[in-house]
């Protein structure tokens, strides 16, 4: 035998070992710090809504829900949706959308191509839920835990064709008539290619620029943007509940405003974990967001002119539950993909207004029952 | 080098290649004959609820139904559904069910051990909505397209904590107060270790037996046991609209009852074709079932006092998106398990009392709901 042919077996061997890992890829995971759910009394009012909060879980699909339900014994805050739906997502050029895409139907209304952010097909900027919000004399936020220019986020606020256009992203937010933002990425911000400094241009603007969470827990109100990480925050188990707590603060500063406000508030990081097939992770970000809707849900119930909407722009991972054990919170998933996959997606509705959310609806139409019920 | 380790090697690498491509199982499918669908206009009525039609997609979850949308070009009769809602599904003892278990909390309202049928996990017999029908003086009924010894028909109708006790379970029906019934699986009745011949003893108990299609068309009332195939019936490419048409066939007998009536219909392959991992039937099988909740809702609209209630036991197979196009109605699935995996499920509801069917629930809330709206 030639030692060419050894090398070349040997070699395939090994490929072949990769590549078999790869796509039957188990993981268990039990998740350590189960957590109290409570059950959540809707309001009882006029059924009015003054305020929306919309909160997306990026790549959050229904095999999220049951992994992450399993980790928890069994209980969610989302549970407490008191009308669910089923959201269509393909992009204007794809069946399987990206955030870009899906989350500008989400924003705006209007179906776009794949990557793109807050602008339609042939790159019209598009006006976001923020936008008309603040035209309308609410105030309007967002909270996320990715850097300010990931997709989600910039959906909401910048207008490319391209969503990796990150410095670009960036410029964006000066023209956006934000109140509240909440996010990491200072980087470009502050070290950009063009010798800008936004933070220094948004302070001229008439903002408070908080870059550590001491500053922004003692804003009491005004224009705040709290950009304490200079890419994504960090991990769960350092953050705690940050999310929860910035999402708080962001709706008890937009609440300052008699007209209402609209808020979007992310569990961004879902998304990264279905890509890298990392299941403690993922079940960690999914149970943080979870506990962030409880916190979001009970402050809207207390209020009783909020409606809540909890959704996704695709799915991430094609994660299986092939076994797991909710009394002992350890479930075992299968991961299909490392990147995005076709699946309708659940929408969650808590509030006066939730009854629109049922049935099955293109994610575009979210976006028009939302400004309806705001009257925007 | 030597042979050995060379043929080892050469072994191993084949071996590798085997196992490589059993996990990623990745399939293409376009649908050849898509079909139109219509908006349904919901009843309206005075939302008062006489009839209930529960129908079951054996193992299809919410990737079944974006497949299925895929491959016909973007509609399904099912997204005329007023309502959706999320249905939990664990069995008594694990966290993944079967159609037993499943099936038999949607029949009776408790959860049972995995592989029981409408029993509770002690064995004790448990009653199912068409024998509280029966009770309350309404008529009620089954159609399915498999054998009548498969779980899910059998929860409906029998009671044994071993779904495999295929003769024991044929036996349970001559003690099932059914007025309608439709399936395969006419060798248990007549070719049993006993030498009964059930067929026989159901005639003497007054029903009539109809083992030919022709001979089911031609009943214009009583009660009828029709059982055509020996197991299964046809694959969908062979018997055509057969499932709906038995549906309508059984609801038009039942619906003589002026109390009116229960029907269980089921969409059976789904699940054999999820455990096979083959997507080409798996297709077929839910589009096949999609038409017959297409029919059955243009009924139930026409009526305007019926109410439908679409959902699924459990999810088959892991069926991930990674591709496709509703315009050419091709879907690339990735098969993730051959076996149940653990997912909620949508429910989908038409009709009056349809409000009721969404936000979250356990499967077994689904039985108390429908005996509710029944007055049962």
């Amino acid at each position: 035998m030639k030692p060419k042919l050894f090398l070349s077996l040997a070699a395939f061997a090994i490929m072949s070992m990769t590549a078999m890992a790869e796509p039957a890829n188990v993981q268990t995971y039990t998740f350590p710090t189960p957590y109290q759910v409570e059950k959540i009394a809707p309001p009882k009012g006029d059924g009015k809504v003054k305020n929306v909060i919309l909160m997306i879980g990026d790549g959050m699909s229904l095999m999220h829900i049951e992994a992450a339900w399993t980790c928890n014994h069994g209980h969610l805050w989302l549970e407490n949706a008191q009308y669910t739906g089923i959201s269509k997502t393909p992009a204007s050029n794809r069946l399987i959308t990206d955030s870009g895409s899906g989350g500008t139907s989400l924003a705006t209304g209007y179906k776009t191509r794949y990557h793109a952010v807050g602008v339609d097909s042939t790159g019209r900027p598009l006006e976001s839920l923020n936008v008309l919000a603040h035209k309308a004399g609410k105030a309007n936020g967002i909270a996320v835990t990715c850097r300010l220019w990931d997709a989600t986020p910039c959906d909401f606020v910048a207008h490319n064709l391209d969503r990796n256009k990150e410095q670009d992203l960036i410029l964006d937010y000066l023209n956006a008539p934000l109140d509240y933002v909440f996010g990491g990425g200072a980087k470009y911000f502050e070290h950009r290619d063009d010798g800008r400094n936004i933070f220094s241009e948004l302070e001229k603007k008439g903002y408070r620029v908080a870059r550590t969470l001491d500053e922004l827990w003692r804003c009491k109100s005004g224009k705040i943007y709290a950009v304490p990480y200079p890419v994504d925050t960090p991990v769960p188990a350092e953050r705690g509940d940050l999310l929860a707590k910035a999402s708080l603060k962001g709706i008890d500063l937009l609440n300052h405003n008699k007209n209402g406000f609209f808020m979007m508030i992310e569990g961004s990081q879902l998304d990264d974990y279905g890509h890298f097939n990392q299941l403690d992770m993922l079940m960690q970000e999914t149970l943080d967001f979870d506990q962030t809707i409880g916190a979001v849900m009970k402050w809207a119930a207390a209020d009783g002119q909020t409606l809540v909407v909890v959704t996704a722009d695709h799915q991430t991972g094609g994660p299986t539950v092939l076994g797991g054990d909710y009394h002992t919170g350890t479930v075992q998933v299968n991961f299909s993909t490392r990147d995005h996959s076709g699946t309708m997606v659940p929408v969650y509705a808590f509030g006066p207004g939730s009854e629109n959310f049922t049935g099955f609806m293109d994610n575009t139409e979210i976006f028009w029952k939302i400004k309806r019920l705001l009257g925007l």
